[in-house]
């Protein structure tokens, strides 16, 4: 997906929400226990609820991978069944040498190899430019580099200081050196508010897309405020909050209204600050 | 597996080695390829070939994972084949946010959740704490986390000068307040053998998984000599080198010829540094 069909998408939906499908075999409603893949049948459900609202698609491939073989089915049954208009990022925070790199790449962007052909892939910058830019060699997707996280511990390596700026400020600068903003975007934690601005004057052009709406607390007001560019440049992300809204036959029905809630702070805001 | 049992097989075998099986489909011998499994059925012969040599072995997982749930079965064969007296590694550079690193910590330490059981599993330290304290919650299994790596781009971010050191320095620093030297492990690339004697005096009891011997070009002696401490301390990693050293039939013979002359090299610097 471009760019340009990513902020089409955007303007055209008033929405720049990303919905997380952390799905978790012991948190779904127990009703749906009984199918053959209950975890695929959940997401199915989320997806045709929540589709009209949203613009993109983030499953965390940790909770497919913790089900083993089976788990990696229900994945490439999600991916196969979010409709084409919608941005899929495979949140997997990999990152390896060159050649290894490479491999994960193929597993999330080449389908005649795993199955699975996302649009995007998050990316650990530790290692850094072999690890990330063999995800680069293919074509129109995408590399979502974490910059600066949400989590408690983001600040302990992110935050150091170095002489040319903290360190998650030279991952920002370093990186940009690797591919433009028309193939990568960056993972900024929401609860991390102030620093956007700052963010913004190192990367104005990109998407970043924001976890940490909604069940970890971020303001979305705040977020769009800050974070937002001419061409939204935000994708915002909103899980647990969605996703686990209801947890009876009606889940997927609360999840549409929560996702409903957030779409229509977002079409404001974009009115306000898209500009 | 502890610090004390692992050093007790090392001492044994007169071995630090470990194998990595980096498993590629493309580069298999092609006689293989009539398996119903030919990844395990490669890893099945590996395996019985080189036990004898080694102390450990390290599947990388992209080489599983490329294959989607079909390299995820073969992964969980491979682990479940390999003798319990080796140390097994999930080659994985994971790290996410608290709850989401404890999935992947049940994906690789908890049998019951994705059928994989390793001893212990590599971890990206960008995210901080609490994406590493996650894995430490399972009794007897290890973390070992990136520190210096041997890649072209390691030294992008892990070289930066802070305050208080180089980032990787600081990784080693603030992650001994995490773990001890009893659950926790570093990887530190072959190549930077003059860094070396640098991080023994910042982690003087730690094993150290050194990757980078072999197809990577570090050298053994140099390595043994500045980076063994009175248990051994260390762990050194060779894929590519061992298990492609032949492609005919006899490529697990080829494979344990390669592996006996790591050993036997191994015995010597045991004898010369490990005091």
């Amino acid at each position: 997906m471009t760019y340009e069909a990513l902020f089409e998408h955007i303007s055209q939906k008033k929405s720049y929400l990303c919905i997380g499908l952390d799905t978790d075999i012991r948190k779904i409603p127990a009703h749906l226990l009984k199918e053959s893949d209950p975890v695929f049948e959940f997401n199915k459900q989320i997806i045709d609820a929540t589709a009209d609202y949203c613009v993109s698609y983030k499953p965390n491939i940790a909770f497919y991978e913790a089900l083993g073989a089976k788990g990696w089915e229900s994945l490439q049954k999600t991916i196969e069944y979010i409709p084409k208009s919608h941005f899929t990022i495979a949140d997997a925070k990999r990152g390896d040498i060159g050649n290894t790199s490479g491999l994960y790449a193929r597993t999330f962007f080449d389908p005649s190899s795993s199955g699975l052909n996302f649009d995007s892939v998050t990316v650990a910058p530790y290692m850094g430019s072999d690890s990330v830019t063999p995800f680069l060699d293919f074509e129109g997707k995408w590399v979502i580099l974490l910059a600066l996280t949400s989590n408690s511990g983001g600040a302990d390596f992110q935050r150091l200081e170095t002489k040319d700026g903290l360190v998650y400020e030279q991952v920002l600068k370093t990186s940009q050196t690797w591919a433009g903003a028309d193939r990568m975007m960056y993972v900024v934690g929401a609860t991390q508010t102030k620093d956007l601005a700052n963010i913004r004057t190192i990367v104005p052009d990109h998407f970043l897309l924001v976890p940490g709406v909604g069940a970890q607390g971020g303001n979305l007001e705040e977020v769009s405020r800050y974070g937002m560019n001419k061409a939204c440049g935000l994708l915002v992300n909103a899980s647990r909050s969605i996703i686990y809204a209801g947890n009876g036959l009606d889940f997927a029905e609360k999840a549409k209204e929560e996702a409903q809630v957030l779409q229509k702070e977002m079409a404001v805001y974009l009115d306000k600050y898209c500009n």
